[in-house]
């Protein structure tokens, strides 16, 4: 077969998304072709970049760029591990630590998670963060390692490894200085292609709607949301997708450590709430996609059942131990890295709580030192801010509202304008958000 | 005065752009410095040009953006050299060798001609590598040369010193490669840049319309010539603009040494036609601004009368003796580079030359060697194309339509198809086409 898309060149590309013209399959293929191996230069790669955002891509478009991209590099073989393999994607908000949660209750319920994660800027660090607070923890397993500890004990967090999606890898850093990074065929093709090539059957994505979310409006977050699950159906694969709310952090405890400390109090069945919610919601829709539960309603009473046991909290010991870390922590959450100092904020008037706006929430923890500005910045694992308050709630006068635990680096003072800007205090009652927004399925 | 620009972020900038907003002063001025203190990346900038092409620019981003583009660098003060000073500036096209005679016949004529020249990636070189092909022919002048030389004997045509607008020179660098480079603001303020930072007070343009144009449509041709003139002289500098034809070779020699040779035909009397009477045109506009006569008329029988005396091509043999290189030229053009071989294309049927597609008769002389492909390849000067009928012509079956001059490295058979496709004869009589379209002044 010859390949025609090695005549093209990159001006010709260039030039049709310029006017807005459709790119056609091997006019893609070329684009990340030479994305991958050079011959895009950088400055012609972000005016394409731009011209997307700026006129769009059609669902063909976005189809063609994300299995390019997902081919790329290494495609995942995981069809070693017996059974059905889920993975699970967040586009990512503030105190969003569902993975720490449903991986191991859906581990429980005989559905294997083979979880591939990135190390995102994000206002805190991203999963793998939040799992190297834990000491000792490991999660740079190679692929071999990943496969044995998903078919032994059920389930992995790992980070993902070079190989897959490369394409992806240039993009995403152009994207991010560029001012592309909200563009929805390119968070699609970014997100779906790296699920493509981690080779799991079904994947369940949280697209996160509200203040602290990539996708500010329901109505962004729903054509996002339905975008991801028509296209990842196309590519062959089980995907369904949950709208769940960011207008405030979904976790009352924003950093790292504090967000694993807050996902082993919901797995001990100490906390219940949004976040506890969440995971299950996502646990249930991964079963349901799996073929282990009938309903949602079933799904959520069968990982529900896995905290009450204790199940849970024991396959998170288990998952911590089988990548060096110290499974105490299960039991202990003192062992985790705690800062030296706190400092509260407290309500200057009386009210209702009426409004978080998240992002400067995750701004102020990323103060602290929650997350980085920089690819090479370091984290301190021990700092972020824990919310006493949530949306809706009454609040007296000298109530404490949140506090933050603040490291030798955080900028504490302009961490609490922040945050103290962040929060609202209306007179008038409000209610509480809606938490799960809308269900897309294939 | 504190310098608000240097709290922008290139990101702040894009992101503005990237949804249409209108850029400010300030940020114009940040943009600007960021290109040439390298603090905005390549790729930043390229995404920005693509933003600037799709969504446009107000006239107000576009002045600022050409004022600052012209204070990015040196700003010539050519106040020592006594009198009005004038430039020419053509927005480029085939068989475009207006310079070569319009220069020497305005200065014969008391207007001073300090001209600065770019060595665009044209069809066929630009301004200074036709004057290279004369022997011994210097282009390289410093900036006290030039004024010596335009003092003394009234007019020079020199290379842009680099000091010149460099902003334009790393956009222009870009702007070629990520096919941002027909793009209205951005054309204008490039251009304009460097007329305001050459010195001149009067500047004439030539802005060129039609099929081998930068603007290929009248209205785009109108459209640019009115905004350069808009905002040359909101600058405080005389321009003007003339819209001359581009739907067929201006000249009837295409190629370096060949062009040259024309312009001595024209400067000798021996060449009527187009090429002069656009020449003529340009140059009593230029006299006219300069107040030196009262009608476009009248210039063209003074600069008309500089042809017939002779005073012209002394004048031009004058500026080749001032920059090195042979005089003799002037009164023997065989001493200038010819081509080994000549091919002939005749044509295959009878009829009317009803159409020329003058990007494809430059692309031809660029196959053949006479222009650039990239800014480091060499020229052939004494390759080239002669037409030798004008769109309008009757044509016999045989009859001579073009010769080409061939060098060592040209490629002939890729020539000849795309000069031999380039001409169009059809069976109906075609008018002869209009020569100059429009005259805009301030």
């Amino acid at each position: 077969m010859i390949d025609s898309s090695k005549n093209i060149r990159p001006g010709d590309i260039l030039r049709k998304k310029r006017f807005g013209g459709e790119l056609t399959e091997t006019e893609i293929r070329a684009f990340v072709r030479g994305v991958v191996d050079g011959s895009f230069a950088d400055y012609q790669i972000s005016a394409l970049l731009m011209a997307i955002c700026i006129h769009g891509m059609s669902d063909r478009e976005t189809l063609a760029l994300t299995l390019e991209m997902a081919r790329s590099g290494e495609m995942l073989d995981l069809s070693r591990i017996p059974g059905i393999k889920a993975d699970k994607h967040s586009t990512g908000g503030v105190g969003d630590t569902t993975s720490l949660i449903l991986v191991p209750l859906v581990a429980c319920c005989g559905v294997r998670m083979a979880k591939m994660s990135g190390r995102g800027l994000g206002f805190t660090g991203g999963t793998l963060d939040k799992m190297e607070s834990i000491p000792g923890m490991r999660v740079d397993l190679d692929v071999d390692a990943f496969e044995r500890q998903v078919t032994d004990i059920g389930c992995a967090i790992i980070g993902q490894t070079a190989e897959l999606a490369p394409a992806d890898k240039v993009l995403y850093a152009l994207r991010d200085v560029t001012e592309t990074v909200d563009c929805m065929p390119l968070v699609v093709s970014s997100i779906l292609s790296k699920k493509l090539a981690a080779g799991c059957d079904v994947v369940v994505l949280d697209v996160k709607t509200g203040s602290g979310a990539i996708m500010q409006t329901l109505e962004d977050s729903r054509k996002l949301a339905q975008m991801m699950v028509r296209i990842g159906n196309l590519s062959g694969k089980k995907f369904s997708a949950v709208i769940t709310d960011m207008d405030q952090p979904l976790g009352n405890y924003i950093g790292n450590a504090l967000e694993v400390e807050e996902a082993i109090d919901v797995l001990a069945g100490r906390t219940a709430g949004d976040l506890k919610d969440v995971s299950l919601q996502l646990g249930a829709h991964i079963l349901k996609g799996a073929g282990a539960v009938s309903s949602i309603a079933e799904g959520v009473e069968m990982l529900d059942g896995k905290i009450a046991s204790g199940e849970g909290l024991r396959k998170f010991a288990a998952m911590i131990r089988a990548q060096g870390g110290d499974p105490r922590v299960a039991e202990d959450t003192s062992l985790l890295p705690k800062a030296k100092s706190t400092v509260e904020l407290r309500a200057d008037e009386p009210g209702y709580l009426a409004a978080i706006r998240t992002d400067d929430v995750g701004n102020a923890a990323k103060l602290l030192g929650a997350g980085r500005e920089r690819k090479t910045d370091a984290i301190d694992p021990a700092v972020g801010i824990v919310m006493h308050r949530r949306v809706g709630d009454k609040v007296r006068r000298g109530d404490l509202l949140a506090t933050m635990h603040v490291g030798e680096r955080s900028d504490r003072i302009g961490a609490y304008n922040l945050l103290r800007r962040a929060i609202r205090i209306g007179t008038a009652p409000v209610p509480r958000p809606t938490l799960i927004h809308d269900v897309i399925e294939a």
